[in-house]
Formats: structure tokens, sequence, C-alpha cells
């Protein structure tokens, strides 16, 4: 059911963004408690903020649903339903990425958490807060498309930052870690932090292309 | 073209069902052949399956290329014609990704084949049936929409617990390989096997954007 | 703002296919300075190359930015704008790639360029090629689907040979490296060519999407 341009002049459903928000919120949350745990200096404390991220997940993984279900219920979608599909997934994989992030610092025990994880994580929780700025601006897309688009150009140049942080580490990494095996578990664990950029840039991507179609 | 509300009441084109279930078929076949693959104890028998499996990925290559032609041959499809190429192309994916991982038991000659590279593959048979489940229901897809949303999230589910056997397996490697060779050739077999199963949760996430569009 | 049928006997926006087109070129010319970066013997010539494709990468971003603003003040765009937003894209994720590679081997620091990589960056050569020659026909599409069906073809089989000079280095890596540092380096270091060689290839299914959809 794609919209034509007369359905525009319509009512519009409201409860997308409600829940597209709430994801937002959950995202939000989620890149907190990444950044306690790779700060983490004893096992028990990160596996305490893996059980919590994880439970955070769970919650991000309800609302795709409510959201998919919403799509098929509702006639009138204020955008093509699978634009809102496919942002509500992408946004999920920021908060499964980082579920795997914690999940795999709890499992390979490493001796150390790299430093530089906690930059990825702080990186993240910008990038997290670009992304709800701009969900709570979609409702008002047309008004406010510019500003929009700038925090997407931010998640852009937040991903870059990230990337270098990324590769100074893996340098660091490749001239200071003498224990191969320690060395792919940090490499593991910081990719996974790293690729969740990457994602958290991808919804960038798919706001702007909301924008291109709509605004 | 884009399908218009009028032209779902037309007479639809019925060849890419077909198609898509040939598709499926080789899907099904290929993560059958893999699960012996990995089950190999001499090299020989690795050849053996990966040749087999090699030959079903050419012929899904085929398949693909069929769709492609009828796609742009024919004047109304029973979806956008861009969801049928889209959804092709990711089954296709899979299979590539099982071809891979096969390849590379062949080409790496690892000591020897990790144990959890079972289950994986079993994981992956059981995404297959649900792909080829959802596939088979794709023609009647108002009627079935609920069924096929389930096996969907099935595949979701599944690539969960694929999840969590890569993560396992990795805890394991880590904490039992000494040699950082044999690692890393492991840890890249079994990298492919988990990124085919996220590939067909990703099959599962484009039928259900088909739902969310004609359903 | 989606096509209807009616708007494809209005006059079409011409300026989208010369943007188009600069982004191709940079490609290009990236994809000739990679094959002279993996060459270098020496630290210095590695820097210089690196220091030239991030120039052109930065120019290629700002190609992107300006296709994002053009699709967003034109009425009426020969395809569905979020098709050109998102060939755009992928084509500049082609020189990411690319960069980023240059920037691995700058701080990796390698003890030597795996000799494969030449093979994989005359690869990453002839699929900026076709990518070229696809673009430069896209304005004439109808007329000729075929040729550029045959160019995203060949980026496919192009795709293959490539995959097979990446398993064949990491055969080749398995059975010859004993450094596990400098076998991590080498790996992250060819992975991202052969990554941008994948990401070439989407480059071609996302231009038979487009085929699907308008020729």
């Amino acid at each position: 059911m794609t919209n034509t341009f007369f359905s525009r002049f319509l009512p519009k459903e409201p409860k997308f963004f409600p829940l597209l928000k709430e994801g937002a919120d959950i995202l939000q949350k989620v890149s907190g408690l990444i950044i306690e745990c790779v700060k983490s200096t004893d096992h028990e404390s990160v596996v305490k903020y893996y059980k919590l991220i994880k439970e955070q997940e769970r919650k991000a993984d309800q609302v795709s649903n409510e959201i998919f279900d919403a799509l098929n219920t509702t006639f009138i979608t204020p955008f093509d339903r699978e634009d809102i599909n496919h942002l509500a997934n992408r946004m999920d994989d920021v908060i499964d990425g980082i579920t795997s992030c914690a999940k795999r610092i709890a499992l390979y025990k490493p001796k150390s958490i790299p430093v530089q994880a906690v930059g990825l994580a702080e990186n993240l929780k910008e990038s997290s807060g670009c992304i709800s700025k701009a969900v709570d601006e979609l409702d008002v897309l047309k008004k406010n498309a510019k500003k929009i688009t700038e925090y997407c150009n931010e998640l852009h140049d937040l991903e870059n930052k990230a990337d270098d942080i990324y590769e100074h580490f893996l340098m660091d990494l490749f001239e200071n870690e003498k224990d191969g095996v320690e060395l792919i578990k940090a490499k593991e664990i910081m990719y996974e932090l790293e690729k969740a950029t990457d994602t958290a840039e991808h919804v960038g991507k798919i706001i702007k292309t909301i924008i291109v179609k709509y605004a």
C-alpha cells in the first residue's frame, strides 16, 4: 500500500512515532550501559551490565514487533510502510550490536578491556543522541528537514571518528599485544562496537532516504 | 513499473513462484550437504561435498538470472519487481555463504573441523526449511500472512540461537586452541556459517517487508 | 515523490547524470591509486598514496552531498529519488573501502604487503571500469538495458574472481606466515580490498534493480 499524492492530505496515523521514539529511547539507554560495561574492572561488573543490556534488547525486540503489527493493521501510515519497518529494524540492529559486544566481553573474559573501548562507546552514545533527535522530529519532517539532515550528517562524521579510533586501536594492539589469543579477543570485542557505529550511520542514511522521498 | 491498487485485480503472472521455489529447493539441498561436509573426517570427503555444493551454487546462479530476465519481460508481476529481485538475491547470498564455508574448509585444511560447525549447519537447515515454507505460501500471501510471519519470526529465533552457538564456539576456542594459525582458520570457517544464518534471517526480513506492503 | 507513469513523459532533470559520472570518475582514479599503493616497497610511498586517495575520498563525499541536495530540490528526477541516492551511497562505499585499505597499510606497517593485493587491486580497477561504463549509459537506460546488464554481470564475475584470489591468499598465508601478528595484519588489509569488490558487485545489483524498475 504505497502513499499516493492524495493520501498525504488525509489524517495521518500517529502511533508509529511514539513506538519509534520508544525504540530510540532504548538505544540511548543501552549506549549508556555499554560505557559502564567497558569501564568495568572485574568480571562481575561486566556480567551485571551485560544482563541489564540484554534486558533492554528484549524490550527493543518487542517494540520492533509492535511496529510490524501496527504496520499491518493500519491503513494509512505517515510514510511508506517499508521505510518505517526498515528504520525500526536498523535501530534494532544497533542495539543488537551493542548487546553482542557486551556478551563477547562476558564470554571471552579478556585479561583487560581495551582502553579505546570507552572512546567507541562514548561515540555510540553521541550517535544514539543524534538518532533520538532525528526520530523526535520525524513527525514534522517537512518543516524540519534541514535540521534532521544535520543530525544525519553528524552521524556520518561520528562514524568517521569511530573508524579512526578503531584503526588506531588496532595499530596500538599490533605493536603492543604479544599474546595472539588476547589480541584476537580484543579485536573481536572492538569490532562489534565499531560495526555498531556503522549501523548507526546507516540509520542516518535511511532517514535521509525518507527525507528524499517525503520532505 | 509499480503495482497500482487497480493492477491487483488483474490476473497475476505466476511464473515467479516456481522460480523462487526452485531457489528455495536448492538452498535446502545445499544446507543438507553442508551438514555432511562439516561432519567429514578426511580431506577427500570435504572436497567431495564442496564440489557437490559448488554444483548447486551454479544452478542457483542460473535461477537468479532467470528471475531477473523474467522480471524484465513480464508486464504485471505479483509484487513490486524490485522485491522479488531482492528476495531472489538474498536467498542466493545464503547459498553463496554456505559454498564459501565449504571452500574454506577445503582450502585451509584445518587440523580438525570445530564440533560446533554441525550445530550451526543444522541450524541453517532449519532456517532453509522456514524459508522454503514461507516461499511456498507467497502466492497466497493475503490468506496466509499470519503463518508466513511466524516462519519469519522463527528465522529470527534461529539466528539468535546460531549467534549463541558461534559465541560459545569462540569462547571455547579462545580457551583451548593454543595454535594461533589453527585458531584463525577455525574462526574464519565458522564465521561464514554464522554469517549465512544472518543472511537467512535477512531473507525473513525481506518477506516481512513484502507482507507489510501487500498483505 | 515517486514517479508516476505519467511523469515519465515529462522532461527529465539531467543534472544527476553528470554528478553520478563524477562519482564514478573518482572511483576509477582511486582504484588506480590503490594499485600503486599496494605495489609500494617503502612506508613513505604508502603514506604518499594514502594521502592522494584520502583527498579523492573527500571529493567523493562532496559529490554525494551534492547529489543528496539536488535530490531534495528537484521536482522531477529520472528515476525514483531513493534509487539515485542508494546508487550514489554505494559507489561512495567502494571508495571508502579502498581508502580504509590504504589507511590500514599506512597504520599497521606490515613487514611486507601481500603479493595478491596487486591482483585484488587490479580486479577493483576492472570493476570500477564496469561501474563507470554502466553509469555512462544510465541516461539511455531503456535503449541500452542489455548492455548495462552485461556490465553488471561482469561485476558479478569479477567478484567471484576476487573471492578466489582472497581465499587463495588466505590459504597461502596460513601455510607460510608463522608470525601471528603479521598474519592478522595481512588478513585485515586484504579483507578491506575483498569487501570493496563485494560492494562494487552490490553497485551492480542496485543498477540491475533500476533496470528491473524502469527499463
